[in-house]
């Protein structure tokens, strides 16, 4: 056992110094400039070594998709351990999760031509994406969960994964933002959270029940 | 005059000509793989020619969205005519123009990813999509002013430009939309009206009122 430890942790290194070497090129270069024998290069591996790990770029574009959620599931765990309403939980998961994708400013563009065609492997909708999508969706579960609210049960099941579409939107919008440190987009989600503030009880009315269930459900089965 | 008239007639001919060529090879062959001279050649002109007519590629799409929403507001013409409700009227115009687009429905993954870059010239909401985008705000601006509504001004005057970026997210919606004559798109739509419709009234309301005119300020401002 002893003897075969290092041998892992070895292995584990090399997987994160090319997950790293991947998310520098992302970066500097964007997506389509990126390629597995410059990632091979920085992280002082062989071409082949880099593909045991990640058998193609969108490989790793998943691993950094699943990354960048796990650090959104850990900026959002303080807020959502001390708010209790709603909005104000919604509003944490949001927010934390454009901050979280700060980094990618300057590649969003280029990241959002290779992964909007509904086929796309590295589409956030896709079938591939499943586990970083599924932690998202997970904070937007928990954001509602645990949340002190009167949404009929039928409502609240549904939420978290048309959230998660909701969510891609305002990505899309942050994507196209252009004023200093994503401001529009900022007072966009704002003004979207203080009229869903106001439109939430209205929910429980008969004839906006039925038909805001309908939606929900229409907008949450969205998957490319 | 009578000199000079058929030979303008020719020139037109020409360029239409053209025109149905890329449209056609849109269709068939996609965007990414259509050629300034393979639409030369179905056209019968040289490249030097259809170069003369389209400077490039991107020409010939702008051209196609022109053509595309001149066939939108004809479409939506009789229904403008005999509908007086707001919402009716939307439904009118969000409908028309779903079923203008069935033509492309297979290439419209293509063009997605070719579109979707902010900096794409053949953005929808880029500076030099303005004439075709124009023509769509147009016919949300005719629904909205013709209607019987009782919309505060602020918010009817705010609406068309909103409504072009909603229209754009249906489209987007549209081309994911992978069931049989894009009924899922269709009720998306269908319950977002009956929403709409219930919510229309509360807009009056004083904090509704300035939040959802801060919204749709927000959402019509998006530009590429």
């Amino acid at each position: 056992m002893f003897e075969t430890e290092p041998a892992l942790s070895k292995s584990e290194r090399t997987r994160a110094r090319i997950s790293e070497a991947a998310t520098a090129s992302f970066i500097e270069r964007g997506y389509a400039d990126t390629t597995m024998r410059m990632i091979a290069e920085t992280a002082g591996v062989s071409v082949g070594n880099a593909y045991y790990y990640f058998p193609s770029k969108n490989h790793l574009v998943q691993d950094l998709y699943e990354r960048v959620q796990r650090e959104h599931a850990l900026a959002v765990r303080p807020l959502l351990d001390a708010e209790r309403a709603l909005v104000d939980r919604l509003r944490a998961v949001f927010e934390t999760g454009l901050s979280t994708l700060a980094p990618y400013e300057r590649s969003a563009p280029g990241f959002l031509a290779a992964m909007i065609a509904p086929d796309s492997p590295i589409n956030p909708l896709s079938a591939d994406s499943a586990p970083a999508r599924e932690i998202t969706v997970g904070l937007f579960r928990e954001a509602v969960d645990g949340a002190q609210h009167r949404l009929p049960s039928d409502i609240a099941e549904r939420l978290p994964d048309a959230l998660f579409v909701v969510y891609l939107a305002l990505v899309l919008r942050w994507t196209y933002d252009e004023s200093a440190h994503h401001a529009g987009t900022a007072r966009m989600l704002d003004a979207g959270l203080r009229l869903l503030s106001v439109a939430l009880p209205f929910v429980r009315v008969p004839g906006v029940h039925a038909t805001a269930r309908e939606l929900l459900t229409l907008v949450a089965e969205v998957r490319s």
